[in-house]
């Protein structure tokens, strides 16, 4: 990769990363509806969404400093993204469409950011994807666990297993030698499809027993 | 330790570590019979409990890589874990008591495997022996805490304890240069007996508090 | 800093950490009334509660080994701090504001503590902040989250925000060159000052949304 190459991505990766992360922030401060947090515990909820995945990625594979530890601009992302929850959130009830588009747009490029970063590190595609996966849901499991709610993972739509699809079929391209930015587009846009079309159509996976 | 006790003695204790992750990934597969999981939930928390245990144990030691992220063979048998518990689930419940012997064993490979692993990394006795107790019931805390259920921690039978002393027992016969594969023997034997006995005859600690 | 002045601060602040340790080990122990936990639950309770705090500072930091792992002595205090709850309990009930006193000591000494440990790892300012306020409450955090109680971030009163506080000012101090015991006896005193008073006055923050 030619350092124009890398000027010209690298701004658009980041930018993803970082608007992801506003905007998980957001939605972390708002989960806790009938709990009635202060403003304190909004924002830790806020924060641990945000950065959860990321951390949980990074922990797992041993990679340190975190990013938001090194990364300074995050974590007034994160800021911004909390106060922007606490005005913005009448506009959230109203554009519950246009939300649950966004929230799905950030899972999708949270898996394939996770997928590359793991790749890079040498570990095994099949972890790659799991970690992948880990990056897009374990903010929100974590935010769950955190305040006693039935967790993400055994809700009703399809979402984890949708970032793992998307997980693969990025590394199943990357083997096939796509490049990189289509990759990331059809990979992740595969994420959005799936999801929406399960949450459209309420479809779901099998149940593991049947009674 | 010369070269050929090392060949006689690698594949006994890498053939537990890998039955006892399938074991693992099965039971904590099937933890969740009355929230009905899809297969990516049963999944997820099969995966959790198989690995936290181990994960948790090398965090807290700082030793990374951990051990499934280096080993994509501990993935396969978690995998396969969670597909055999979906066919075989009629089997677990016929065979209770099989299955509860399995677990213990389980568990008692895993307290002395940990506590080993964190010897061989320099820390003191007392933190081995609390790595051990974390190896084998994490995975568990984990879940449990995951799915919000019970924590395992408080349900009636003696466990954690059992781990403990196993770990302890272990330590004290390493003291006394007790040669290793008896004492692996003889320690988790100690764990098997308690959690068996104390499953058998309702046996508990005294509770933290008289009323 | 010379060789006196370390010799001079080092056992005032290490004698905090020690006695705070075995004061987190001992609230924690205790803070499972109404789930009647035996000896293992309560001591495996009251050992995360205890490390819980600084353990998540280290690991998110990447700060090997963790302070418990090298250090024995904090073993045998978290130790100390069960057994004495055990005896010490009816002593608890009666004395409960002295006990509040020391437990808002407690985490007013660790906020500072972990701000200063998080600023000489040399991160930013911002995340020291995030760190010492990590170190005080995650210990509480994790408890709450895995005995399933209500955690203590969505209570009444004021509390991580107060260590927040206090953090901010002892690197605002910091940053204006105040000599580092005065500051810590002013950012800790701030922590205590603002716990205490929204405690007798039921002081809380906004809440995040209006009804």
């Amino acid at each position: 990769m030619n350092q124009e190459v890398l000027l010209f991505e690298m701004p658009i990766q980041y930018f993803l990363e970082i608007a992801g992360t506003f905007f998980f922030a957001a939605s972390g401060s708002l989960a806790l509806q009938h709990k009635e947090p202060d403003w304190c515990g909004a924002a830790f909820i806020g924060f641990i969404t945000a950065i959860g995945g990321g951390s949980a990625r990074d922990i797992l594979l041993g990679s340190f400093p975190l990013v938001w530890v090194s990364d300074i601009l995050l974590i007034y992302a994160i800021l911004l993204g909390i106060v922007f929850a606490h005005f913005a959130f009448p506009l959230f009830v109203r554009l519950r469409k246009t939300m649950l588009l966004f929230d799905t747009m950030g899972i999708a490029f949270f898996t394939i950011i996770g997928t590359e970063k793991a790749l890079s590190l040498g570990v095994r595609p099949e972890i790659a994807a799991i970690m992948g996966m880990f990056t897009a849901v374990m903010g929100g499991v974590i935010r769950d666990t955190l305040t006693n709610e039935v967790p993400v993972l055994f809700r009703k739509e399809i979402y984890a297993s949708a970032c793992l699809a998307g997980a693969v079929c990025y590394l199943l391209l990357d083997f096939m030698d796509l490049e990189r930015n289509s990759n990331f587009l059809i990979s992740s846009g595969l994420i959005v499809g799936i999801r929406l079309l399960s949450v459209k159509y309420h479809l779901s996976l099998p149940k593991f027993r049947n009674q």
